[in-house]
C-alpha cells in the first residue's frame, strides 16, 4: 500500500494545514495521479478533492490509507481553508491566479516550498520501491536493445527502440527526452538525439530513464560499436570516469554534504588531468521530478541523509571528439551509497556488429 | 522557418512589453523548446534570453526570424523589465514565487491570460502545418497497429505497439497518456489503460494522439476485434455517433458559437434516443495543449473562426455494456469544418482475426 506524504509535509512546514491543487504536489502528498483536484491535509488526516472521472478508482486506491477521497467543490473547499489560523500551500508550484483566488476567499497563507525541499528530498519505503522498479526496468530495457543495435541505424530509431522496450518492461512513459548520442556527439552534454547514422568504430552515448507510479529512473551508459583501434584517449578516460563514479559510492559517508560527495569525482578526476573536462555537477536529487534537492553540486550546501536518491553521473568531454558519462540512480542508505543498478556492466563494453 | 507569435500577443494584450518563462510560452511565443530561458518582446522586437546550453541551437533555429537570442543573466532582465510602464505576463502560467520576484525588482504587472486565450485559439500557417503532421503520424501509426492487434494481448501492450509506432513515424511523443478499453471498458469516457485481455467479440475503444515541434493530435476510433453477433444494439448506436460526428463536419458554419457547435451532434443524438447517453463535450481546442481554448460544449460562448483548432468526438456510453467515440482534430477554415484525418475509414470497421 501506498505510504503518503501529507503527515510528514503538515509536520515539517509548521502549519495548521496543507493545500495544494498542482497534479505533482497531488501525487506526492497521496500517491494517487489525477489531473483535476486538491488536497487538504490538517491533523485530522487528508482529504483528496476530485472530480466524477477519479472518485471510484480513488476510493479503491485509498482504501485502507490517512487520505478520504471526496467529490470536489471549488466554495466548500475555499470555506474550509478560510477557518484555518494558517494554511501552507508552495508558492513555486501555485500560480498567481490561484494565490490570488485564495487570498480573495479569505484564506491566510504562508510559503511551504522549503519544508517540501526537505520533505522531498528524504524518500520513504514506498518511493524507494517505485524507483527501484523504474531503474530495474530502464537497466532491463538498455540490455534487450543492445542486440538491436545495427550499423546505418539513426540516433532516433535506437532511441524509439529502448523507450518500446521500457514501455514493454512496465514503464508508464520516459522521464525525460531519451539521449542517444553517436561518435562525437556524445561530446555535447546535452546533444539532441537526431538523425545521425550509426557507423562502425562510433562511440555511443545514452542517457534515459522512466517514470513507474511518477516516479523517475536516471541513467547513461557509454560504450563502443566496434573498436576501430582509434579510441586510445577515449578509453583512458573511460577508465577514469568509471573510477570516479565507483569512488562516490565507494568514499561518500553520512553527514558529508553534496558539496563534498560532488568534490570525491571531482578531485579524482583532476590528479587524472581531467578537471577542466568535467563540466557539470555529480549529481542532482530523483523522486517525482528527475531533478530535484539534493543538488550533488559545489554549491551543495545539503548534508546526505539516509532515504535521498540521487544520480552519480561523472562526465569528460572533448567538444567535437569524444564525451563519456557513466550514471547510476543512487540511494543513501545505512550511512553509504548503494546502486540501484546491477543488471549492467559498467566496464567499457564493446559492441562487435 | 518558424511563425513566432510574440508580437501577435503583444498587440492583442495592449502592453508596452510581454514577459514570460514557463516552457509552454517560451515555446509559444517563438517555437522554440527549452528547459531554462524567458522571453521579452516589445515593439522593436522578441529577444529570447537563454543558458549556454541552448544557444547555439537557438542561433541557427532563429536566424532570419524576429526572435534574437541572447545569454540570460536574471539582473539584466529584471533591470530591463523595470523600465516598462506596463508589462505583461501570464498569472496562470507565473508562480507565485515569479510574481513576487518580479514585483519586488519594481516591475509594473498586468495579467494577459485573456489576450493568450484569444491569441492561442487561432493558429497560424507554420501551427496549422505541425498539427497536420502529428495527425498524419497518429493516423498512419494506427493504420500500422491494426494487423497487430490479436487475440490474447493486452490494452497496455496494443497502447505501447501504437505508441511506438507513432515515435518512429517521427512523433516526440504522446500528446496524453493512451487510452484503449477492451469490451465493456468503452463505456468509461477516460478508462485507464490496464491488464484486460482481448477476446474475439470485444469493441475496441483507442483514443491517442502525439506531438509534433510540441503541436498535439487527437483521435479516437472505436472497432469490433471480431463480430461474435453480439452488437446489434452496439452497431445501431455506432451509426447514430458516426451520423453526429459527420454532421458537425457537414453543417457548422463561420460565426456559430462552441455551443452551437455542440449543438449540433447533441441535438441528433436526442433525436435518435441517445441523449442521456453522451456524457461529455462534443470537442476542446487542440494546441500546444491537447486540451485549450475554445470549449466546444454547452458552455461554449467564443464564436468560431478560421485558424481555430478542435476536436470532433461525440459519444455514446452505455455504463458496463459498451462505449462509442468517433474522434477527428479539425480546424476551422474558408468558414468551414475540415477534418486532418482523412486515411482511416471511419464506417464501423470489424477486424477478423
Amino acid at each position: 500500500m501506498v505510504v503518503t506524504n501529507g503527515k510528514k509535509v503538515l509536520e515539517l512546514a509548521l502549519v495548521k494545514a496543507v493545500y495544494a491543487s498542482s497534479e505533482h504536489l497531488l501525487r506526492y502528498l497521496t500517491g494517487f495521479e489525477a489531473e483535476n483536484g486538491c488536497v487538504v491535509a490538517d491533523k485530522t488526516g487528508i482529504t483528496f478533492y476530485t472530480d466524477r472521472r477519479y472518485i471510484e478508482a480513488a476510493e479503491k486506491f485509498f482504501l485502507g490509507s490517512d487520505v478520504t477521497p471526496v467529490l470536489y467543490t471549488q466554495k466548500e473547499v475555499l470555506e474550509r481553508l478560510a477557518t484555518y489560523q494558517t494554511v501552507g500551500i508552495s508558492f513555486n508550484r501555485t500560480s498567481h491566479s490561484e494565490y490570488l483566488a485564495l487570498e480573495k476567499a479569505g484564506v491566510k497563507l504562508e510559503n511551504i516550498d522549503k519544508a517540501l525541499a526537505t520533505a522531498t528530498s528524504v524518500k520513504n519505503e514506498w518511493e524507494i520501491g517505485r524507483i527501484q522498479v523504474a531503474c530495474e526496468i530502464a537497466e532491463n530495457a538498455f540490455l534487450a536493445t543492445l542486440p538491436k543495435i545495427k550499423e546505418g541505424m539513426t540516433e532516433t530509431e535506437l532511441a524509439t527502440e529502448l523507450e518500446f522496450n521500457m514501455r514493454k518492461l512496465g514503464a508508464q512513459g520516459v522521464s525525460f527526452s531519451t539521449i542517444v548520442a553517436f561518435g562525437a556527439h556524445a561530446s555535447v552534454p546535452h546533444h539532441e538525439t537526431g538523425d545521425t547514422k550509426l557507423k562502425y568504430g562510433d562511440e555511443i552515448l545514452m542517457d534515459f530513464g522512466c517514470k513507474v507510479d511518477g516516479y523517475c529512473s536516471d541513467i547513461t551508459r557509454t560504450f563502443l560499436f566496434g573498436d576501430d583501434k582509434k579510441h586510445e584517449e577515449f578509453k583512458k578516460a573511460y577508465d577514469a570516469v568509471l573510477k570516479a563514479h565507483l569512488l562516490v559510492q565507494e568514499t561518500a559517508k553520512a553527514g558529508m554534504t553534496g558539496k563534498e560527495i560532488d568534490a570525491i569525482a571531482r578531485d579524482y578526476l583532476k590528479e587524472q588531468g581531467y578537471g577542466e573536462l568535467f563540466t557539470h555537477s555529480l549529481g542532482h536529487g530523483i523522486g517525482l521530478n528527475v531533478h530535484e534537492a539534493p543538488a550533488i553540486s559545489p554549491k551543495g550546501e545539503t548534508a546526505i541523509e539516509n532515504g535521498m536518491v540521487f544520480s552519480d553521473e561523472p562526465g569528460v568531454y572533448v567538444a567535437g571528439e569524444y564525451g563519456i558519462r557513466i550514471e547510476d540512480t543512487v540511494r543513501f542508505e545505512n550511512g553509504r551509497v548503494q546502486s540501484f543498478m546491477s543488471k549492467t556492466d559498467k566496464k567499457l563494453v564493446i559492441l562487435e556488429p
